[in-house]
């Protein structure tokens, strides 16, 4: 089989340049063209020079023809807005595409627009997308061209409480997603938050009840479940660079143990490569930093006859450009797994 | 007034470092005796160079006539079980006691006993012992001459809640604290834990609905309530030094907007010079560190009718060696705040 | 005594903070005025939240009258360039004033300009202006009205040179200083040499042969060797916030012992209080964070009859607001370690 | 062709770890024994959660017969001493082996008794063993069963002096190398210097004129200068994981200008792939975490005539495991880069 021709819109993000590196290592696709609006003309080597002597390749600028003749799929990881424009004009000339954005993760579009705040830049195109999480989307997936790849703490989220909620196992009032991520979740742009002296030895909540993600773990477990959830969802600055761990509480219809909850978590996900759930102790982040596993612990807290489900995820990697690849994968046909088959970085 | 004489118990631990800390710029106090039993002989300057020329006295042993004589008051902070012996002696003998284990925070014998898993060294003086949370127990502990020391963890999630709970404003069922600390938490003893390979760049939950604190928060916050309170309390261990993170839901009984909660919050505070309301915005841990304040935000989740509540402290400080020399000044009837009226680091 | 009146111009830099911080514990000065031109109107509450309650204070402008009126003495720690302008007419007012530019730091304008690459704004007060090294220049400064505050590494390099070259021990070809700095020396300012991500988990050297501060340290080592030292100094960044650690490296003349040569480094510091030379061991930044101190270890590596001396200071507090708070001591007549007698966090 | 089969002794240390990591990618080898003495019987992923799925091979011990029988070759990466006996027999059984203590990198066994202070465990075979950096000895790793793997600092340091010394460029008095080093590089053991609290925000010198990895580096570019070279050697531990960064001083014996030096870099390097030398600017540690790069940055300080040679690697790759699997590479006939073609992690 020849090779994917990949293209990578926005290769010089956190979550571009991670795709590189999972990409570089794919056995199946090359990269056969990168954008970036800030570099174009520049080596991408030059801005990123671990890459010197592997990926010299040349950002090029967002030339809707050039893409066409260059590649079967793009993976687009523009800032918000950017990305609006291009990807109708890419996805009517035949790319397959897989948008890191926010933009094609709705089911209603309304929820979007509120979310948001803006009116939908594409919603004939909206309509096609299929939101890109595997584990629960698969059979979609691999009939659409056009993936909305979920957010890092959605990604967390949702398959940390999906068992639950699609056993029928707990109240779906009073669920709460405490959340913490690394600081590559807020990309490279410059603030005096990620300034390193003021993030280092530091963390923090922000965006209380006000995180767009919220919207998007709604729309999944709502549709698990069968009935519109309505939950907390609040998300932690922590100094560190890559992770999400979400702790999240249900309260359990039935008494039930630490380990019977946990059989029926092994049972959910058992042809899952990429969710490990933990017979006993809990996970953390750098069990999954680099790779694209899923780790969840459980806890009965039998006082309270309440679930607290640790999940913990990359927030680069299956959180957005190893899923991404995940998504690739079910798009040609792969076994899901090529590329990502291996156990991160640990140090 | 002649200079209170302080010994400190257990001056080479890391709350114990901290105490000499805060001591040397307190004005009415001189420490006079210090103890670490696993430097007896050494100057504690040798074991902690920074004090090189601040403090060169030497680590005494546990010998209880020369406490007696070189001391009026002592801060315990032994390791778990060395303090047990030591301080009914020493308050037999006339000291004034400020112990930061958890042995005589407890109300009711049997609540430690359950989550201690062991029977208690001595009840008579548990007894007559008081829960050092000044803002809560200002006019018992002026009237007592031994202080049980809050933990940590309990000192940050109880002063996030005791307005809720005061103002009978939220149900008591459902209450969530999710707390986050810093890696001084864990104290100065080794463990593969705590190195510095396996702690930095990761995070985790540990001991959910285990940690004995959670016995301390119920004790205190049901006490607020006058009614029974079982909640749910998940630490978690973030690679910094310094700084505790409480985020704390509560479903609200009836319709408020964030303005109005922390209205009440001001004025359930406005007396205490150490906790800073936050009118808008979010405490993040560096706005404590190193200063005795309680930080504290408010988001009213409208969607849900709940409550979040952020607080954060220095665990050092207020959740152990400052708040014990605020304890300090109530016992011997100076400013509470005095020696401990600064600002913190910051950077 | 009356409190000197204090204003600290460029108060929301890393400096300007660490003198806020330094001189709010100071007993014998008040801040009356402070100047960000960033923050103008807003109270520095705002811009640093730790001060909330402790200094609520408003950050001014520019404003030379309203300066002239409100203080004794300005410290100025204004970006380059904003400092040339306004440091003449308060000196010419009257003020006393610290400036923590490299402006008033040099005896001959050339070597300025060139490695400044631009004219002197001010060479008359140039003229005027003390090195503010109270160690090698105390008698000097007590006689001035502008004081040219060193550089941070300069301080670390000098302290740790000075013995070797004023007791002629050492070849003066040869000398090598190998930098090593926490990141609060970069300032607050947005690059993305400062963001988070790719600063943590990272070092680098930069600026081989070309840092300003090395023209400082052969001013002063020259002076202190009688001949014209040119020397090798290359700076570091380490992910960190705090603290300098210079190794330097000087052939020495004759046959020593690190016994030998550790007596007579302690014999030329016998009177510095705030220079810790080691009997043995080394030092570390973590001994100096938050003090003033200067921490000194010595080697003679004896197969090559050559000294590697290690310095550390804080470079916010020694190299920096500390120091300053030290010159202004001097200025005024009072002990130099007033305020400055701490052992500084540790943790 | 089979598969390489390959036992990793001291799989539960980092440098082992490591080797883990690099073979699971590796197209020609498979891991097919592990030993780590503290976790006999323990699955390596009940150690090493991140490796669940992935490799849940059991921990085996030391035994002779069963790695025979199982593998074609062995790195070890046992603690000092518990190498010493298992390699003669190994070795006289017939295996490759690549060792990555220091007992088998020195041409002169008089330098590892004075360094190690001990008599050499297996004189014989010492003899036979080949020092491990391919970029100076491929041709006799191609020969040899046995190779002494280069230790960390080493291998950064050696790789960025070669050229200098090979080309009698410098002067081998006043050589002064300055490194740093992440804290990987001091194991997994426990103590306090690597825990957390006291190895975040700090930095150290330490072994100043001691550490043993200067007796390997003077070995090595003795022989490429073709006289004895001693030098000045200064290891560092910064707060960080994974890297070193060595700056390395050596005067110029004629004029020379920075572009001049650098062709010479690159022309020494011209065929080696994992050695990277700057056009312009520094080489940084991120630049090369993860991968089995040296990255070279040279300066010419023109007043001095004076190079400095920034070179970074990271530690448990090119320092340790990758290395070692470079050399596995050649001793059976692959291309060297096989397994090692990646760019490593930046973030």
């Amino acid at each position: 089989m020849n090779k994917i021709r990949v293209g990578v819109l926005g290769a010089t993000g956190y979550a571009g340049i991670e795709l590189v590196r999972i990409l570089l290592s794919h056995p199946n696709s090359e990269i056969t063209y990168i954008v970036s609006n800030s570099y174009v003309g520049q080596k991408i080597s030059q801005v990123y020079p671990h890459l010197k002597g592997v990926l010299d390749m040349e950002c090029g600028d967002l030339d809707e023809n050039k893409i066409k003749s260059l590649c079967d799929i793009v993976f687009t990881a523009l800032p918000h807005g950017a990305s609006k424009n291009v990807i109708p004009s890419l996805y009517n000339m035949g790319l397959k595409i897989i948008d890191l954005s926010g933009d094609f993760r709705y089911d209603d579009i309304k929820v979007y627009e509120k979310w948001y705040g803006e009116s939908h830049p594409a919603p004939e195109i909206l309509e096609k997308s299929v939101y890109g999480l595997p584990e629960l989307h698969r059979d979609k997936i691999k009939q659409t061209d056009i993936v909305g790849n979920p957010g890092c703490y959605t990604t967390c989220s949702i398959l940390g409480l999906a068992p639950l909620l699609a056993n029928g196992l707990c109240e779906t009032k009073n669920i709460i997603i405490d959340a913490k991520s690394g600081v590559t979740g807020a990309g490279r742009g410059l603030s005096t938050d990620v300034h390193f002296c003021e993030c280092t030895e530091n963390m923090k909540a922000y965006k209380i009840a006000a995180h767009r993600h919220t919207s998007e773990i709604e729309q999944e477990l709502s549709n698990i479940a069968g009935e519109d959830i309505v939950l907390s969802f609040t998300p932690h600055l922590i100094p560190m660079k890559r992770g999400i761990l979400a702790t999240c509480y249900a309260n359990l219809k039935t008494k039930m143990s630490t380990e019977e909850l946990t059989y029926i978590y092994k049972d959910f996900y058992k042809n899952e490569y990429f969710i490990r759930v933990y017979d006993s102790g809990l996970p953390e982040t750098n069990h999954v930093a680099g790779s694209n596993f899923v780790d969840i612990g459980i806890v009965v807290d039998e006082r309270l006859n309440r679930a607290v489900i640790v999940s913990c995820i990359d927030n680069l990697v299956k959180g957005a450009a190893g899923q991404a690849v995940q998504n690739m994968n079910i798009l040609y046909g792969l076994e899901e797994k090529t590329g990502l088959d291996n156990a991160g970085f640990y140090l």
